[in-house]
């Protein structure tokens, strides 16, 4: 471990065992050092180590078994379905590096309409068009296409549009996220999908349709995206 | 439409409605008749018609558009995930009848565990399994094997156990479920879960990894499932 100024240890310690498990070096399902193990090899109090430890679970790396210690989980991205969550946020939380790639944006006249949930809906034209590549790290993760409510965003065909789209509604616009409806469906990723995505076999991914507001019966966006479903999971938490 | 004693009239019209885009002399996308249609039709009042349309809708054979009427949907079942429901109930709701077919069933020694959504969950040994086969009409929809806690079902291997098992797990133990946590992949269907639906060639769909809760921290079974993709949508409400 190279030693570096201003860098917690614990932190430094953790970097490294992520280091070996992007390598393949420590592979899914292996054991990760033990709490003893970093004392040992890194001559560190219990309490860095344990920290160390601690910040593999949380970036999503470890997965921590009573009895067993703490194993590399398998690298696939778990996204809540029950709380808004940008994108880039997601990532963050599971440790990767969240970037972005436009590949296409423009206004289409004619709006936009899709049933979701059995429901229709609809924006009406001109709305602004968008469709990125969004990578975690360096893989293509997901391919989004958003419809903007123009007159929701007027300026948006002027707006950097590299980042989350959601904190740019609420810092440009003022505009609150209140709720979002999405439909999960599994199918095959198309080859103009699948070509994104470095894929040249036929893969299952999700699909999701879905639709924003920003206040009762206000639609700010409307989405198609598909998921690649070697990467991902949907987390679903539901009360009685 | 055969007039029937005891039957309300605008059931008996949502039934023939229904019938038609069953047999698919109505095919998703078509118009289903209108109000007025209905009205002329079947010499009904308007409050009929209107009755008769929304009974289609509610049951989820037609989609309402704006300005267009009512149209056939595509027939697949959306399957909310934001509350707990058991399959038997959402196919109801969906306008399916249920049915269930027990597949294998027997006690397995060493418990059950899995991880769900980067958390460990584990039933101690000995766990009931079942696995089942499960219908909405007579088209199999679902594949599912559920590991159920002995401690607290002790009496299950003689239940019958065609039916909703959360409706047992209330009825026969007096269990409330409290909370499940479910993790969504898509996945190739494999060739043992596909002979069971009928389908030689390779269709994607969804692995449900799912574990429900009793109490706070009590585990009252997890399941291991499979959904068809082409019938299944999985829907998603997320509030801000």
């Amino acid at each position: 471990m190279a030693a570096s100024a201003g860098i917690p240890k614990y932190y430094a310690i953790s970097q490294e065992v992520v280091r070996r498990i992007r390598s393949g070096e420590l592979a899914p399902g292996m054991r990760i050092p033990s709490e003893n193990d970093i004392i040992r090899r890194y001559r560190v109090s219990n309490t860095t180590a344990r920290k160390a430890l601690a910040d593999i679970v949380r970036s999503g790396w470890g997965l921590k078994i009573k009895g067993k210690g703490t194993i590399v989980r398998s690298r696939s991205v778990v996204r809540s379905v029950n709380r808004i969550l940008s994108f880039t946020n997601n990532m963050v939380e599971a440790g990767y590096r969240p970037s972005t790639q436009v590949l296409e944006r423009g206004i289409v006249r004619g709006g936009y309409a899709a049933a979701i949930n059995g429901r229709r809906y609809a924006i009406k034209g001109p709305v602004y068009r968008i469709r990125r590549l969004r990578f975690g790290d360096e893989t293509p993760m997901m391919m989004e296409i958003r419809f903007i409510n123009l007159a929701l965003c007027p300026s948006i065909a002027k707006a950097d549009l590299e980042g989350s789209l959601y904190r740019l509604y609420e810092r440009e616009y003022g505009l609150e996220l209140t709720e979002v409806h999405q439909m999960l469906g599994a199918v095959m990723l198309e080859a103009g999908v699948r070509e994104y995505f470095g894929l040249e076999e036929p893969i299952p991914g999700f699909e999701v349709n879905g639709v924003t507001f920003c206040a009762t019966e206000l639609i700010l966006e409307m989405e198609q995206s598909f998921y690649r479903g070697d990467t991902y999971r949907f987390a679903v938490r539901a009360l009685s």
